[in-house]
């Protein structure tokens, strides 16, 4: 028997980590560390320096190489057969290092329940026929750090939030139930789809780091002055994580 | 010059307090702890146990009446007249404990940017022209808890999710952004308004509590059920918080 502990660590603040997420790495049997072999946005190292401020050399912590995915495939069938191929890496770390069972933790970036594929991972385990028992600690996540970093609410008094990917709202455009969207995993700036008038956007890269960057204000000035940010900060770091927050001041 | 530091506790855990929220308490030269004068939800208490496992005799610790809210007004208006009145009381009582300005802390339930008021009422001192710096300590929210204790992902591979009030369920019924919405301040069963064909429901009650209940299943089966356990456990407790996610299987 596998007991899995999914361990959400929130997004490169170690102060972020939770009295629960601290317990949960100390008691595990064997933590396993996803390193890319290409990786930009290297959260591998960022990971392992959780580990040696949290850990006593007594756990064991084991790299695995995360399989690379597929973009030429269809983005569903793209991510099905990484997830597939993900799966098949823990089956064989769990073969190696736990083969009697015992308690395994991944450490997960923000938290599991948001974009996140862990969760997904470990249902394929489960059934393929692995006995294996999912723990969640959940874990501040990066729509958290920006709306804190900005000291700002989520949402408009007693009205929706819709949370969304860059690749649904440029599809999409601005959703009809909701003036405040939440956007992550926005590779192109999809902002720049959208009307900006009665706009507010709130923008945040690296949160929680000590790269941390801000900017808000209106969507027509501010948007363009965030792609030149975002362009010369991933040219200055390699990499880039960010995320928004847009709120309309009329339903749209 | 008041330095205010709103901090996220979670929702009742206190192993959900992060590193950075025991920090803040620790340096505050003084943390207020709102009562409600006929408390059903006695939050009161559980924030005073935080205060007493996580602090020191040095810091001070001032508990203070909340001004209570005018049910007859329009929900916006007896809002905002509540929020000038919550403002009011914090005036004085930073009149009375902090003359010559400080270090202040707020204990949030759940993270200070989900329909919780704190920030809103901290604007309005500042506009009314209180030398105010405000920093947010982001917390776990109910619905990471409710993800977290159901082992579930809040969104379906790369989809949106929309989170709503009970009221703004009710009225606007389901929404045509999202297959998956998240239902909070929902006291009257708001689900029961909706068809519940292909929708699955995961409800959680006392999230993070030693009372902590969870039902999930098809909504047509177990809707009926929570209205049921949610009846009995606020007889039984005398209050009750709960949340959901509604995911429908085809969009609507
Ligand atoms: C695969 S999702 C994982 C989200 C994570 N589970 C969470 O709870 O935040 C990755 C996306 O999260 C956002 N993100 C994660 N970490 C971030 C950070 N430190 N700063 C800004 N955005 C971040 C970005 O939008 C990024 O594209
Ligand atoms: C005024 S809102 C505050 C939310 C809080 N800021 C957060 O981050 O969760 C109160 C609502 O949050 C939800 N809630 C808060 N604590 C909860 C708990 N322990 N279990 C279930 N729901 C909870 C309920 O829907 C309740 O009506």
């Amino acid at each position: 028997m596998i007991d899995l502990h999914l361990i959400g660590i929130g997004t490169g603040n170690p102060d972020h980590l939770t009295r629960a997420a601290e317990s949960a790495m100390r008691a595990a049997d064997l933590i396993l560390l996803p390193r890319k072999r290409a990786d930009t946005v290297d959260l591998y190292d960022l990971r392992r320096a959780l580990c040696d401020e949290v850990l006593t050399p007594s756990t064991r912590v084991v790299a695995f190489d995360l399989p690379v995915r597929d973009a030429d495939a269809g983005y569903l069938t793209g991510v099905r057969t990484w997830h597939a191929a993900i799966a098949d890496a823990w089956t064989a770390q769990i073969a190696t290092h736990l083969p009697e069972g015992g308690r395994l933790a991944l450490l997960v970036w923000g938290d599991p329940s948001l974009y996140d594929s862990t969760l997904r991972i470990a249902a394929r385990l489960q059934a393929g026929g692995m006995a294996l028992r999912v723990t969640v600690v959940p874990g501040i996540t990066s729509l958290q750090a920006l709306t804190a970093a900005h000291a700002i609410p989520l949402n408009d008094l007693g009205a929706p939030v819709l949370i969304t990917t860059g690749r649904q709202l440029a599809t999409h455009c601005w959703p009809t139930d909701a003036t405040t969207v939440a956007v992550m995993l926005d590779g192109e700036g999809a902002f720049t789809t959208l009307d900006p008038a009665n706009t507010q956007i709130w923008w945040g890269a690296y949160l929680g780091m000590p790269q941390q960057a801000l900017l808000s204000g209106p969507l027509a000035e501010t948007g363009p002055t965030i792609l030149a940010r975002r362009a010369a900060l991933r040219a200055e770091h390699g990499w880039i994580m960010d995320c928004y927050l847009l709120r309309r001041s009329t339903p749209a």
